[in-house]
């Protein structure tokens, strides 16, 4: 039988053409938000399905109402081994601004950069160089026979459309993908060589909010004074969202609103965090949450309220005279404790309406939000993931918040019961959602080994 | 020699063929705003000295740094006849929302309207259709010789655009551009069947303002909370520009503003503007302006502050969560009375700027701006041009001020030292700047049929 060590010597053997199959992976433009984009979506499953089956796993695509889900499953070397459901997600966020990008997005690039090489495409690090860590520790497992687990591959291709499809997908299939627990890999280190767990994510919900005033667009000159302008409107809205302190202002938001555990809060002082440094990497100088909070505690704990983007009117070049018809923002809101996703689109839906001057209606576009989720800290998996992890990089892995939202994790433990391990080797300027995004070659190789080590943790 | 009948018959009997002149001129997609259609312009100009050399004018295209100028002369028919400068320009608005025209901006089509055929173009009415009114009654002269008055035409290719070239062109062409008066038609009738004389006109000056937040697009989730949001910061200060009277609130804008003398508001009084019916024609029922004037105060003699366009982050379809780096808006003044363009728009960067917050960077954009106009009521001019409109429309003109801005007219008061005369036969609902402009059919056979009466009138 295969050592440990046989395992992650064939890991780094087999690096050159792991790097190929996740270049033809992220040659796929698989942007799930993007209706054009939605035969690139059925062909990344499709890839990922080939890719299994190629790993001896049985998989499949399965349709939903949305893109497709990918299942696929290996039995164990051994028969008592545990069983583990690895989720990951296939699809990518839209692009733009694409003349912020030094290649096409979706043309790989390995470049050099301080910690090394690092691959450069959309979803490289969100989430798909994250998933083929996993795949391929999975590959060198099949070299000398099965994985010492028994695993249960889901990959989704809505994850950055807020999953709509997934839970009735969990519900219908828990008899498949009910597991021991689920292992995830969406999330990031602490530091260039500091492995993390996470074990607090933020929750998140969208709207999208259409303001009309008149019938069509105006002249600004034969109405302005007289006709009512939507985006005055929605600017005094939007700008009166936070307050003077930098709380969000939409009556009823903090309703649910928890102060993490002091031991947690504890552990959070112990890591160090260095906000002056995170900000100075994004040109930044100072925290703008609410005043009376700590950074990290701003990013982890406290909930937001940030506008995604706006338009109306005229946006092109030059200048146009026009009184629009229409403005529109989209703003999403990131929860945690027990906010409840519906009540807080509810209230800001409220707060809008409630300001809208005479003549100008308001639409509101939901969009599926999830509340915030907590991991316990303290059971066996769990341990057993830090020990390995300490094993790969050399040193103790955090156990860290997260300001993100994986709604996944509350869907398994709401309707298979199952806890979740979250694990990943993302960085914080790997630039996720933004141009140019990278993952560094070392956390897609150490990335695999981790793996390897906890899998063969998680049977031992 | 041919009498005025003579003239209007050829008009009336070549109405199939002015059409198909006006159809040629709207399918040159003269967007001066707009780099790639550049040379639509340089098309739309020579298109026009072709015209010109038709109608037995001596005709150039000038260049400028921006788009080029149309000159043009003809002589009249007796040596002492008076000398005027017609001034129209071929440049138009660009046309998004694309997806809102019935038909493709430059395919022009004519359409069953309710007071009669219209023609369906972009500049169908601003300001190609206007323009042709004047060279389809210089036409109907050629016929029999020449035009009663000496004819100076100017067509300009950047009046959307704040006519930047146009003062240095006149202060280097004065010479050969001074003439008694100088003709504009661009304005618009009063009501459907009442010709009208504009004699006041608002001022404007635009800025650009864009702020940066963070160097570049961050996850909402991962700094949510701590790093700073530039649409938050945009919608703050756009969202103060008004009180909540409906007046300006920026510091210093109102310097300058005077209120027109008592017999030009007792004048407006007279005419009955129906606001409820003004504002219901574009789906509107409350006047949005300053609270404490009449509506035609408010579009006519109140200057404004009105956001053009305004964009950051994500746009697109469905969500995206991002926190973006970006965000900019476009906003324009309407000035009236003594307001000064460049301080306006200085009391509006330091608006700004005294409101950012930490970590966000203004950058603006300035573009041309021209102080309001009054047009004198009581020359010999306009006296021989409302009668002549009465012949034709059978109705008393009607003296009027315009919210628009026609920069022109305080150019050639300035520069060449020449009072304007504002005819137009656009009305309220031709959708100038939007989507299916429309010119009347009435308006461009009348308005023929008027230009011809009036060049009679001023030589008679």
């Amino acid at each position: 039988m295969a050592t440990i060590d046989d395992i992650l010597s064939a890991i780094d053997a087999d690096q050159a053409a792991a790097l190929d199959r996740l270049f033809a992976f992220l040659s796929i433009p698989s942007i799930s938000a993007v209706p054009a984009h939605f035969p690139d979506c059925e062909r990344a499953a499709d890839w990922l399905v080939a890719q299994l089956g190629e790993l001896g796993f049985e998989a499949a695509k399965h349709p939903t109402e949305g893109r497709p889900m990918v299942v696929g499953d290996i039995k164990a070397s051994r028969r008592d081994a545990p069983h583990v459901l690895f989720y990951g997600h296939y699809d990518v966020q839209p692009v733009d601004p694409l003349n912020l990008w030094r290649n096409p997005p979706f043309e790989p690039k390995l470049e050099a950069g301080p910690q090394g090489e690092r691959i450069v495409a959309r979803g490289a690090s969100d989430d798909k160089g994250q998933l083929m860590t996993f795949l391929e520790a999975c590959r060198a497992f099949k070299q000398f026979g099965a994985p010492p687990c028994q695993v249960t591959a889901l990959f989704e291709g809505e994850e950055e459309t807020g999953s709509p499809s997934l839970p009735a997908f969990l519900t219908k299939n828990a008899k498949a993908l009910k597991a021991d627990i689920a292992l995830i890999c969406d999330t990031s280190m602490w530091g260039q060589s500091t492995p993390a767990i996470t074990t607090s994510l933020r929750g998140i919900v969208s709207e999208e909010v259409v303001l009309t005033g008149a019938n069509r667009d105006l002249h600004s000159g034969l109405y302005g004074g007289m006709a009512v302008n939507p985006i005055h409107a929605l600017s005094q809205i939007l700008g009166t969202l936070h307050d003077d302190t930098g709380a969000v202002a939409v009556p009823g938001f903090y309703e649910g609103v928890e102060d993490p555990p002091q031991d947690v809060l504890d552990q959070w002082n112990e890591l160090d965090f260095d906000a002056v440094a995170f900000l100075r990497d994004v040109g930044l100088t100072t925290p703008a949450g609410e005043r009376d909070r700590t950074p990290l505690e701003q990013l982890w704990s406290r909930p937001t309220c940030d506008v995604n983007g706006i338009v109306g009117g005229y946006t092109g070049a030059g200048t146009k005279t026009v009184l629009p018809a229409k403005a529109s923002a989209k703003i999403s809101f990131r929860l945690v404790g027990k906010q409840n996703p519906e009540r807080v689109a509810q209230a800001f839906r409220s707060f809008v309406t409630s300001r809208l001057p005479p003549d100008v209606k308001a639409e509101f576009i939901g969009h599926a939000g999830s509340p915030a989720i907590s991991v316990p800290t303290k059971n066996q998996a769990l341990r057993l993931a830090r020990r390995a992890l300490e094993a790969e990089w050399g040193k103790p892995a955090a156990l860290v918040g997260s300001g993100g939202s994986i709604p996944i994790v509350g869907s398994f433990k709401r309707e298979l019961a199952m806890d979740s391990l979250l694990v990943g080797f993302a960085h914080d300027d790997d630039q996720i959602h933004s141009p140019n995004e990278k993952y560094e070659r070392t956390s897609f190789h150490k990335g695999a080994r981790s793996w390897a080590r906890i899998l063969a943790a998680l049977a031992a």
